[in-house]
């Protein structure tokens, strides 16, 4: 009895991804193949026929590759990334703010996450461009420095609805506490309450993609001020090390500002070279009370705005 | 003689891709198994024992899988994102430039794509902080709306070469041609001249993560002005039709600017949503003839700069 030979393959093909089985037996007399394949994307469907599609259509099966070499050299025919989802981070050039748009291309469900006032007509000439559904529109806490597009939105898109967290103490269709999701298509975002620079502060974690949004918990070498609006270093200190830089290293963080033209960092980076963050929670409780920063600029418009989730009229 | 029944089941594993394949006979008096496994990552390593690392050390082996729904629920634990590469997208609040960081995190090598004068010193303390070693300065073309940080790079790392194609008129360590690969690591960004916004303009496409950096040929919902600095319509439409769409369609697009807030389109969205460049070509001439543009501000400043790659005494 030969044992089979078996040489697997994955490939990419336009945004469908093949995964080939081959099998033959090494024994003189006897040749045989077979092949049965589970899906990548949708981690159920098995392809049975020789080039099949799987039932969620989001992947292709072939095995009639000529060899492993032919794979390896239609690598560079590789088309990228996962088209599964739909990321665009977006820029506030004023305040310096991060807005994110999320959706699953599938069905169309779309969050924006830390949508601003002045920007609500770009953000949702894009989620209309792409032809998605604007789910929810999410803040990650109640801003100091920019009014949220939340309001706006809602009047734009009354089925969209607002999201905060529940101890945030601002108006909202939907309060999240700890551990809750917020769901758009096949995706969903699990809320980590990560207080200090506000009370009502949190991390939106898209496990599935390996991203955090830290709102101002975590920037890009710094990190929130706590100098006022309820805000406590070391309990920004506690948040940052037992919920966010316990995520897995390579996790990708997107914070909701940076002011020197940087878009992204990881976890991995800001443990090790945080200015701020890397040190112990007393040197970082000097750091924050030493800080002495100005009075935030548009604080007296933005905070009576944000606590009725931007509802309240701004004009 | 029973055929073999293969199971063949993908998973993530920290940074990690494991990959398993599975044999058994469905003969009752008859079981074997056997495992031969091409690596995802590099494409040439195998896996030949049950729990192994391939060469390169970017993927895990293991066949000792209970069951493909212990795979699919282990897939909750998704890391995110493939950590076999570095890439971070950086903005110049001035001229609304964007500077791209590309590199392979194993062999440290990386490329600075369209870097900017008075952003070097944050372009290379992220290039020290993450360890990696820069190997090309690049240019998709010679500015004339801010002046390249490519000299000041060479001058602060002079094992660094600059890379700018060969008919830009610029002066360059590399000079590109059609076809031309900048190598970094297990990298390489492909070279397509898409002459029209300058004559020696050119989209570097990184072919394997679906990516694409087109300078001015291609801004998001727009494109570079024609008007001067050798510029042509009719050049400009051609290099966009021939190359840049013809790539796949969920290719990303980064451009060299953008004055909204944007980071990133697709070729799909701009075939059919640029404003310019999805109309046909006669349209698109008599917009580009039409747009009356200022005159650039720092173009007086820019272009002898840059036409020595930056080495020009800028100060």
């Amino acid at each position: 009895m030969a044992l089979p030979v078996i040489k697997t393959s994955v490939q990419r093909s336009g945004s469908f991804l093949r995964v080939a089985t081959f099998s033959h037996f090494v024994s003189r007399s006897i040749s045989a193949s077979s092949s049965n394949l589970l899906c990548w994307n949708c981690k159920q469907s098995k392809f049975q026929s020789e080039t099949s599609v799987c039932s969620s259509k989001t992947a292709l099966s072939t095995r009639n590759w000529n060899s492993v070499s032919v794979a390896t050299r239609k690598m560079s025919d590789f088309t990228g990334k996962d088209k599964d989802y739909i990321f665009r981070q977006l820029l506030d050039y004023k305040s310096f703010t991060y807005t994110y748009l999320l959706a699953d291309p599938d069905t169309k469900e779309a969050v924006l996450i830390d949508p601003v006032y002045e920007l609500v007509d770009r953000d949702l000439n894009l989620v209309k461009s792409l032809g998605l559904n604007l789910k929810f529109a999410i803040n990650t806490h109640v801003h100091a420095d920019h009014v949220t597009g939340t309001g706006e939105i809602k009047k734009k898109l009354p089925s969209c609805k607002s999201v905060i967290t529940d101890i945030s103490g601002a108006s909202a269709d939907i309060k999240t506490d700890e551990g809750s999701k917020v769901e758009f298509g096949k995706f969903a975002l699990e809320v980590l309450k990560t207080p200090g620079h506000t009370n009502g502060c949190c991390t939106y974690v898209w496990r599935e993609k390996g991203m955090a949004f830290t709102g101002d918990a975590v920037l890009i070498r710094g990190c929130g001020r706590t100098d006022f609006q309820e805000g406590s270093a070391a309990t920004l200190y506690d948040s940052v090390h037992s919920k966010i830089f316990s995520l897995p290293p390579n996790f990708l963080l997107y914070p909701a500002h940076d002011y020197t033209g940087q878009t992204v960092t990881t976890v991995a980076e800001e443990k090790s070279m945080n200015p701020r963050l890397s040190k112990s929670k007393e040197a970082f409780i000097e750091i924050m009370t030493s800080l002495n920063l100005p009075y935030p600029k548009q604080i007296d418009r933005a905070l009576p705005a944000n606590l009725v989730c931007g509802v309240f009229d701004t004009e």
